[in-house]
């Protein structure tokens, strides 16, 4: 018998690239996705996922572009939007601009067709602890729903997974370190410049989550 | 105070024509969303798309194309799909071959994320009982799960609303018969034709749909 297959969104951050490394580590086959929205770190984070499959030679693999749709919303994220990346943690109120409007909805609604068509059963998606209080489609509510959607809207009843739901950023790169990730080839930055800015709040947690790991992130800042 | 926002996905069939009659009707002010995903219709429904909305002075619309998205999927419903359309019921085991993978779920994503953008609270789609049979994401278990995914995964706390999810054709026809709606603009039709087929499952059910009700069907029929 094969190994069980599976579908992940991969954006080439570190949440998606830990969690590809625990599903190789769990012996799945791995099928990956990356679907470009047009945010402001589109290139570098492209970058940083053909570097992730190439160090995990992933072979089963496929680019989806949304750009076009998604440019119809509104979000300081988006090339298309002129508003500045604000800056400092997840929690304050003027990162609300970041939101990419139900952005994990449509991500996983569309890898859902893919997955049906492809006789993939399972979707995984590294949405975390640390994602909850600004973003609404993080939040254990909205996973469960989600869930409960794709199940009962495909006929292979196909099942998202969400390990990390209950992860923060500390516990991820934790698990991540004993897997040994490439970390140096995530990116996560917000500004979507070569050297990560150290200011926007992915910057400044994922800083943390690796301080509080006694390691140095090997990325470079500015 | 103005009138209540809502969304409707039109595709210019008899179904989501009659919605937006009823939506009108019951003082709506309708932003009108078209998606187009690539279907061997696309062309005709497009046509009673515009006939619909100049018919009822929408100045709110949209089209959003996800044909390059939905081309990675396979379903005979597809141009980019050899297949023939099967000809006869809903509920045999050849229809199975037009499923669009989470067709209904992926539009319903898309729209959410619009809705969110442009503070729409509403949003309407007429998925109906006859199509519980063969499409897993028309079910009311797919529905309340679609919907409570959206309004747990949007700020706004947005509410998806399925009219007809317990009418079947015969009683939509009635309905919109009442309403007057100009069924001569719409297009139902699977094969795309400028004539409709009269014998794919999208015919025969609207076909019978009129003669339950006693009224001669005003399309032109091969």
């Amino acid at each position: 018998m094969g190994k069980e297959k599976c579908l992940l969104l991969l954006s080439g951050g570190l949440d998606s690239t830990t969690l590809l490394a625990k599903l190789i580590n769990n012996n799945y086959d791995v099928f990956v996705i990356n679907i470009q929205y047009g945010s402001k770190h589109n290139e570098q984070e492209l970058k940083a996922f053909y570097n992730i499959i190439n160090y995990y030679k992933i072979s089963n693999f496929r680019l989806i572009n949304i750009e076009s749709i998604i440019k119809l919303f509104k979000s300081s994220l988006l090339i298309n939007n002129n508003n500045e990346i604000p800056e400092g943690h997840y929690h304050q109120e003027n990162m609300k601009s970041t939101i990419v409007p139900f952005r994990n909805g449509i991500m996983l609604s569309i890898v859902t067709g893919f997955a049906e068509s492809h006789d993939i059963k399972y979707i995984n998606i590294a949405s975390h602890s640390g994602d909850h209080y600004i973003y609404p489609d993080c939040r254990p509510d909205f996973n469960k729903a989600m869930q409960n959607a794709i199940y009962s809207g495909t006929i292979n009843n196909i099942i998202v997974q969400y390990p990390f739901q209950n992860e923060d950023k500390e516990s991820i790169v934790k698990m991540g370190l004993k897997l040994q990730v490439p970390y140096h080839l995530t990116y996560t930055c917000y500004k979507g410049r070569s050297k990560s800015c150290k200011r926007c709040a992915s910057c400044v947690e994922r800083l943390e989550a690796f301080q509080n790991n006694n390691v140095k992130d090997p990325i470079r800042y500015e």
